[in-house]
């Protein structure tokens, strides 16, 4: 029978947090034990960890050092884990793909080399909680309030003869309306990192944050994806806005954008396959003459439609041509089809949905109006 | 000859954000090949990564894709890194200790295992460029508002009866002073999480955030480790403050870590012994009679005298008892001697230092006024 072994930080490491449930800066030790799930950990965590945390059981970093040091002269990590395989008579060890290799490779001296475990270490982070339904919804609430700032912001600019828009004097950028959304993540205790505020053929590039001025009657890009300081768990929304007057090209495309969305929310259900959702839009979009080419300079529908959400940003399953997995009972996704057109611009819509038997829960309230 | 192989997500990997020179949310693979940096990247990403990175090189992900499945029959990044081996007559490869070993074992089914680069794949990135160095001080600033925002906020506060902190009708707790301090960094471009701001005993587990309710009369350590949004360094400092009068004990326990931490920066230069400094700090405060234990309940000074600090917020060269390689010529390391008994609290005061020839040059500027 293989046990679990990890060995990285929880407050970056996504498996880590889920097996913990305590947020620790550097990496540590962790293994499962007969459905137990044990930490190892320094004296400067060992309390806090005591106190809070999913693990049913806490050794001593330094006390494992130490017996390591005397059985087999190294307390190095290595020897650390030979010692754990020994005092458990544990038979093998399997590990996630993102374990480190240097470590890897140093017990596959000494041990069978751990297995890897092909799919994620622990696929049912995939299979969501009541507990991380509620954090991954307090999390869009974050979010929303950021989309909210945001589109406060711009409806207050007005515009100027250059077609940049001003607040109280100053040019409004990227940057500024960035930091309005940072801050009202803040306040709901979230954190936004790499917010993108993105307009005109900038936002066509879609992992392109945005900076400098934002200009009148072109669509802007919002996506938040920000962070519960809490609970490790995540939420992502994008809203497209136009601050002006859309001309009939633009509104069209919204739309577009804004019904395949729909479609494919009221698609999606347990049993869906993600490799359907993808292509009914994919279709959808090319029923109404928006062409999709990917190669020198792509344009079109260009990315995923959706990608699972959880303790890590992008994660399990995602909703792509790819993924012929029947969709699951209390699985996360986000669906953000979008359309992007140097010259015309993009749009994308992001929300974020549980899927049920019967049908996908929003997990995220935002409204629609795109016109500022 | 081996070539380094990268494979994470810049966002989060120091070596890869090193590498690259681009925040990029997702792992990607990179290459060194003849002193020049390639990346592979996604449709989504490389018209991002050509207008502003690091690489001398960038291939279309995609293409190489398309180019393993014909060449090996996968289009798998085991298969890619393949065919960039064939491709370019890379001998061998090199990896970091955080490579993931699930690639890791790919890889070495279809070509010789990649050494692994011990003690860091860019030992250099110890050694700071003079723009490293802006961005540290500039992650520093942000830090020292984000103290002074948490001190503005003490200061402004009364003492109720009971010994809490009441300002404008509402208790202050860690977690209000937290969110004034992040604000505070997010006006200077700087993301700061897991802040501590943590008073009494709470403070005497050193990486304990704090929640709850402050106190007057008794210590409170903030710790603030901002994160430039442009150019992913981090800042590092603590402070210690009272809301209140001290006690004798008290204020001779605050002399004595500000006169440790005073003493081991005016011996930090280059030839310095890491483990000599920290040697030097224990011994002043055994003179003192501020004894440390380390077994069943720890207290004194029961943590590294500081830690290099870059890219990661934690990286070479460690000032530790275990290190006793001599600091090199801009070398950049928090000093924070820290002393934690529970009952009478903890302090610690941190900043960041530049190694030079002669001395070691403050990177973080902060008062160190305790009594508010």
């Amino acid at each position: 029978m293989k046990e679990q072994l990890l060995y990285a930080a929880s407050d970056v490491s996504a498996d880590m947090l889920y097996f913990s449930g305590v947020l620790i800066p550097d990496p540590f030790l962790a293994f499962s034990y007969q459905g137990r799930r044990i930490g190892v950990l320094s004296m400067l965590e060992i309390n806090r960890a005591r106190k809070s945390s999913a693990l049913d059981g806490i050794l001593s970093l330094e006390a494992l050092r130490q017996e390591a040091k005397e059985v087999f002269g190294s307390s190095e990590v290595m020897a650390i884990v030979r010692l754990l395989k020994k005092r458990y008579a544990i038979e093998a060890f399997e590990v996630g793909y993102d374990f480190p290799a240097g470590l890897y490779a140093a017990v596959s001296q000494v041990m069978p080399a751990p297995a890897i475990a092909m799919g994620g270490l622990f696929k049912e982070r995939a299979i969501k909680t009541p507990e991380a339904l509620v954090a991954i919804k307090q999390a869009n609430v974050a979010a929303a309030a950021g989309i909210h700032a945001a589109k406060e912001c711009l409806r207050a600019a007005r515009i100027a003869v250059d077609g940049t828009l001003e607040l109280s004097g100053r040019t409004v950028t990227s940057e500024f309306v960035r930091s309005r959304i940072a801050q009202a993540c803040l306040e709901h205790g979230a954190v936004a990192q790499n917010t993108i505020v993105a307009c005109g053929d900038a936002a066509c590039d879609p992992h392109e944050r945005g900076s400098g001025p934002l200009y009148a009657h072109k669509f802007i890009i919002i996506d938040v994806f920000p962070r519960m300081e809490s609970s490790g768990y995540y939420g992502d929304m994008s809203r497209t806005v136009i601050k002006g007057s859309p001309s009939s090209e633009q509104e069209r495309l919204y739309q577009t954008v804004y019904s395949a969305q729909k479609m494919a929310i009221a698609a999606l259900r347990a049993g869906a396959i993600p490799q359907k959702l993808q292509e009914s839009v994919n279709d959808y979009f090319i029923e109404n003459q928006y062409f999709t080419q990917k190669e020198a300079a792509p344009e079109g529908f260009i990315h995923s439609l959706g990608h699972g959400l959880g303790l890590a940003l992008h994660e399990s399953p995602s909703v792509s041509l790819s993924n012929q997995q029947p969709m699951l009972e209390n699985n996360v996704v986000t669906i953000e089809p979008g359309l992007y057109y140097p010259g015309l611009g993009a749009v994308r819509i992001e929300d974020v949905l549980c899927v049920t038997a019967q049908e996908a829960l929003l997990l995220s309230e935002c409204p629609y109006d795109a016109v500022l």
